[in-house]
C-alpha cells in the first residue's frame, strides 16, 4: 500500500489549503528565532513533563543555555509527531539535514533560521513552501485589523473573552474603546455587538470561534432572566454557579444572532479544561474530559437553523456524536482535529468514518491553530499525509477510485474552507 | 492482503445469512420504484443535511422533478457506504452498469426497477442474489400474522409501544382488538400481554425486540408501586419523568417475563435520542449521545438470567461495555451493528475486538434493518467485506488459519443466529 | 508489512522484560497442574459465558470429568486470544504440538505439564523462556516478604484492603500483627501504615498498587473531617455513602504520602465495577463501565506533585484522557493494559496513539496481572507482537526508522521499568 500513499500524498500536496484556525499574529506572523519556534507550549511542556525543570527554560536565561537545555530534554520526545514538525519545518525551510536536533547542530539551525524569519516576503514563501492560499486569524474583539494583507490573512472574531470575561472592567473599557458603547445592560450590549461585527465584517472577517469547556451548559435564557444577572455581574457581585452558566449561555446565544445577522459561521472548540494542571509550564496547564457531549448544543443548533457552525471536539468520545450531528444537522459541519486530537491515531479512524458516512461537502479537514506561520507547514503536512493514508485505504477496498478519492482531499482541504466562509 | 480479503470475500459471500432485525413489510416487502427505494431516510436525510430544501422532495412533486433533484444533490455524498448501497443494489438487482447515478442514467434506471419491483418471487430473487435465507420483521403487538410465508419472513414482536404508549388509547385499543382484554390495571396488562406473547408464539415469532434512548431507567419496579402509576396513566393524568421511568421499567420487565416464559430472546436496541434535531426530514430528526452505560441493565440481566438479551449500541462509547457484558454475563449476546454505527469504519475495529477476546458462539455479526428487501443485499455484503477485512488481518498476524476464519464467518453470519433464535 | 512485523517481533523479544505487576504468589509461583492453568478466571468465565454449567467445573470433580467438559466448552472460544494465551504457553512450556486443546491430547498435556510444573529452577526456566527479568508481585500489608528471591520477584505494597475494609477486624487484627499499633485514630493509623511502608521498603518493595472503582471519589479530606469518620467506622457504626467515600479519599491520600516519604511510585488501576454479576464464577462477576473520568484524580495527581503515578484504565474511554494526562503531568505516567483492555484490538490503537504523542520515557508498555508465572509468557509475547505490528506502521509511514522503533520498544518494555521503579 505504500507506494499508493506516497502517490497521493503527491497528489494531495498539490492541493492549496485553507488554514482555518491559527492564533498566527497578523503583524509579527513569524517566529523571531529558533527559541521562539521551540518555545511553541508542545514543546516546552513536553519537555517539562519529561523532567525539564522550568528553570532551565526559563525567560532570563541566554540562548546557549536556555536552547540545548530544552534541544536535550527533546530527546527523550523524538518519537512524537510533535517533535517531527520541527524536524520537518526544519528541514522544509531552513535547509536542515538531519533527523534529530542536537548539542552539535542547534547553532547552526538558530543562525539559518534567524537569517530567514521575518525577512521580506517569508510568510508569502512559508506558505507557498506549505500550500498554503490564506490563513485565518483569532482576533479578540479588541484587535486593530488593519496594516495586513487581508486577502491572506484572514480576521475571525473570537469571542472568548465575551462570554467568559464579559464583566471585567478591561473587557468593558475594551468594548467602549472599540465600539462607543458603555455597556450597562442588555440593550447596550447588544449595541455593542453589533458593532464589534460590524468592525469585524468591514475588515474582512469571516467567522466568528469560541472555546467551550466540557461542562459548558449552552440554553436558550430569557431576556427577563438575563438582564439582572448582567447587572449583578456588571457591578461586581458574586453570580452563583447556575447564574453565571446562564449568563454565559445568553452571551453566547446573543453571538450567534451575530452571526446570523452578519451572516458569520461560527466555529466552535469543544472540550478544554482550563488550568487544570497547577505546575505546569505556560499553555501546559489545559486537560480535556471526557465527560462533555453535543447534547448540549441541540438546543444552540436548533434555534440557529440557518447559522453554520463548524464544530471540532478535544476528546475523541466525542467523535461520534460529531459525526451524526454533521450527518442530520443541515447546520452542522465537521471540522479539523487540534491540540491533544491533533494524533495521526486519533485522526486517522475519525476521518475514515467521516469519509465513508458523512457527504464530502460537510467535511472541514483540518486547520494549524498555529501560532507562528512556520508551523502551519509540518502540521498541514502530517494532515496530509494521514489523508493519503485513509484515502488508501479506500481506494484498496474499492470503494472509491483514485479520482473519487481526490475529489474529497480538494473538497477537505480547499473548496469546502472556501465555500463555507466564503473566501 | 487485497487478495486474502478478495478471497475470504468469496468464501464468506457463500454463506447464506440469517437476517435477525429489519423493517420490511411482511406484506409488501419490496419497495414500489426508484423513487421509494431513494426515498430511504439515509437518502432524503443526507441530501437535506447537504443543502437539499425539503420541497424539492415533496411527495406531490412527479418522479421527473423529485428524483432528478435528490439524484443531483446526492452526488454530495457518493463518497459515502449510504451512497454505495443504492449502487450496488442497482448493479445485482436491476442490471445498472454505472458507479454513479447522474441525471442521465436514473430514467433508465427507473424502469429497470419498475419492470422487477413486486413481480412474482421477486423477494425470492433478492435474497437469493444476497444469499439471505431469512429475514426477521418487526411487528407491533396489533399486526396481523398471516398471508405470508414465516419460514422466510419472521415475525417479532416490537415492544416499543407498549412501553412508551401503553396509556396512549390507540394502543389500548389495538390491545383490546388483539387480545380481547380491556386493559384497567397490572392483572389485565399481564393478560394482554400473555395473550400478545401467545399470538406471536402461534405465529412463529422468534423474539421481542425494543429500542431504547440512551437515557432509560431500567430497574425493578414493585407493582404495588406501578399499579398507581397505571391507573394515572390510564385516567390520562400526567406522570412526572420519575414516574414514567418507573412505570416504562416495570413493563419492560414484564415483557421480559413474557419472553421467559415464551422462550424468546430480546432484542435490545441502545441509543436512540428521539426528535432531538427539529427541522430534518421524516425519520431524520433522531440523534445519538454517548452517555449512556450498559450498567443501566446490569439488574434486567441479572435478574433474567434464563432470558437471552441481544444487544446493539448506537454510540461507540459502549463498544467495550458490550463486549465485557458478552464476556461475563451467560446470558447476553453482542448484536450487530446499526444505523449510526453501521459504518466500516465503527464495524471494523469492534469486530476485531469481539473476534479477539468473546466466544465465536456469542457473537450476531449483523442485521439490514431494512426497511426494503432490496436493501438487505448490499448491507449485508458491506457487512461481509468488513468481516473479510478483519479476518484477513486475524489470519495475516497468524493469529487465525483460514479454516479457524471461515468458523467465525458461519458463526457469525448463520449458525448464532440459528441457534439463538431457533430457527 | 508481514516481514517487517516478524523481524520486529524478533528483536522485540530480545529485549528482556520486567513485569511490573502480577498476582504470582511468592512462595509459589508455579500452577500445580494442567487443571490449575486452565481454571484462571479467564477460562472458567468464559466458558461459563458460553453455556458450561458451573458444576461441570466443580472443585470436587475429578481431572478427567472436570477437564475434558472444560476443554470442550473452551473450543467455542477457540478464536480468542485468551485461549491462545493457552496454547502458546503449552507449546512454549511443555512442548504441546498441537494448535487446539482437544479430548485426544489434553491428557498427555497434563503429564507433560505435572513434570515439569514446581520443579526446581522451573520458574527460573519459565523467565528464561519469556525472556522476563523481574516479575512484580502484589502483595497485601499483611504478607511475610521473606523466604524468596526477592531480585526476581519484586515485592508491591496492596492498598485495597486498607482504603476499602481498613475498618473490618480482619483488616486490624493484620494491622497490629505487622506493625504492633492498634489502630484506634488518625494518628495510630498513620503510626501503622508508617510501619508497614517501612517494612515493605525493608523488603525491597518498588511500589504500592491499587485498584479503583469507576465512580472513586478521590477528593483531600481534612483530618478533622476523617477523625470522626474513622471513629464511627472503627466501632462498627454505618457509614453513608458520602462519609465512606470520604474516608476512603482521606486514607488514599494517607497511602500517596507513604509514598513520598518512601519515594514508592503509585501504581493506579481504575476501573472495576466489583460483583455486578451475581451469577458468575469465582473471579467471573466484576465489570467495567465507561462513565468514569481521569478529571476525579487530577486533585491527587496535582497535590502529590513528587510522587509518580503509573496509572491503567480498565475502560477505552478513558484512553485519551489518560494520554492527555501524561503529555502533561510530569508526575503520570501511562502503564500497561490490562483485563478487560488486554485485547489486541484495543492495545494497538491505544498504543499507536501514545507513540505518537508521548515521550516514550513515559510509557510503561505492559504487565502480565497474571497469577501462575506461566502465564507471563504467552502475555508478554501477545504484547509483543503488538507492538511489532504498531512500530511497523510506524515505519512503514517513515516516521520511525528501524532504529529508532526499538529504541521505544526498550523504552516500553525495559528501560522505563527500571527507571521509574528504581529495579
Amino acid at each position: 500500500m505504500s507506494k499508493l500513499v506516497e502517490s497521493l500524498y503527491a497528489e494531495i500536496e498539490k492541493i492549496q489549503a485553507i488554514d482555518i484556525h491559527s492564533h498566527v499574529r497578523q503583524l509579527e506572523p513569524s517566529a523571531a528565532s529558533l527559541r521562539e519556534l521551540l518555545s511553541y507550549h508542545y514543546y516546552t511542556e513536553l519537555a517539562f513533563s519529561s523532567g525539564l525543570p522550568k528553570e532551565k527554560m526559563a525567560d532570563h536565561l541566554p540562548d546557549d543555555q536556555m536552547v540545548p537545555a530544552l534541544v536535550e530534554a527533546m530527546a527523550d520526545f523524538d518519537n512524537t509527531v510533535q517533535y517531527g514538525w520541527m524536524i520537518e519545518l526544519a528541514r522544509k525551510l531552513f535547509d536542515f539535514k538531519d533527523r534529530r536536533l542536537t548539542g552539535d547542530n542547534w547553532k547552526a539551525l538558530s543562525d539559518a533560521a534567524a537569517a530567514k524569519l521575518g525577512g521580506d516576503g517569508w510568510m508569502d514563501e512559508v506558505l507557498r513552501r506549505g500550500n498554503i492560499e490564506k490563513v485565518f486569524l483569532t482576533n479578540t474583539f479588541s484587535e486593530d485589523l488593519e496594516g495586513f494583507d487581508r486577502r491572506l490573512l484572514v480576521p475571525c472574531l473570537r469571542c472568548d473573552d465575551l462570554v467568559f470575561g464579559i464583566a471585567r472592567p478591561e473587557t468593558l473599557d475594551a468594548l467602549t474603546a472599540r465600539t462607543g458603547v458603555t455597556v450597562s445592560d442588555i440593550a447596550s450590549l447588544k449595541k455593542a455587538l453589533a458593532a464589534v461585527f460590524d468592525y469585524f465584517v468591514q475588515h474582512d472577517a469571516k467567522s466568528a470561534a469560541i472555546s467551550l469547556p466540557p461542562e459548558f451548559v449552552c440554553e436558550s435564557v430569557k431576556p427577563s432572566e438575563a438582564e439582572p444577572l448582567l447587572a449583578a455581574a456588571l457591578q461586581g457581585e458574586p453570580l452563583s454557579d447556575q447564574e453565571s452558566a446562564h449568563l454565559r449561555s445568553f452571551i453566547l446565544y446573543l453571538l450567534a444572532d451575530g452571526c446570523r445577522e452578519f451572516k458569520l459561521p461560527m466555529q466552535l472548540m469543544i472540550g478544554p479544561v482550563r488550568g487544570a494542571y497547577h505546575h505546569g509550564v505556560k499553555g501546559g496547564t489545559d486537560l480535556v474530559a471526557n465527560t462533555g457531549s453535543l447534547a448540549q448544543y441541540t438546543d444552540l443548533f436548533n434555534r440557529f437553523g440557518d447559522v453554520t457552525f463548524t464544530v471540532s471536539y478535544l476528546s475523541p468520545t466525542m467523535a461520534h456524536e460529531l459525526l451524526t450531528y454533521t450527518w442530520i444537522f443541515q447546520n452542522v459541519r465537521a471540522s479539523g482535529h487540534w491540540w491533544y486530537a491533533n494524533i495521526p491515531g486519533y485522526i486517522e479512524p475519525d476521518l475514515r468514518c467521516r469519509i465513508e458516512a458523512l457527504p464530502r461537502t460537510k467535511l472541514l479537514g483540518y486547520y494549524s491553530d498555529a501560532y507562528y506561520v512556520e508551523f502551519t507547514l509540518p502540521k498541514f503536512n502530517m494532515y496530509r499525509r494521514c489523508l493519503a493514508r485513509v484515502l488508501a485505504g479506500q481506494i484498496e477496498m474499492k470503494r472509491l477510485s483514485e479520482g473519487e478519492a481526490m475529489a474529497v482531499a480538494i473538497c477537505l482541504l480547499r473548496d469546502n474552507p472556501k465555500e463555507i466562509f466564503g473566501v
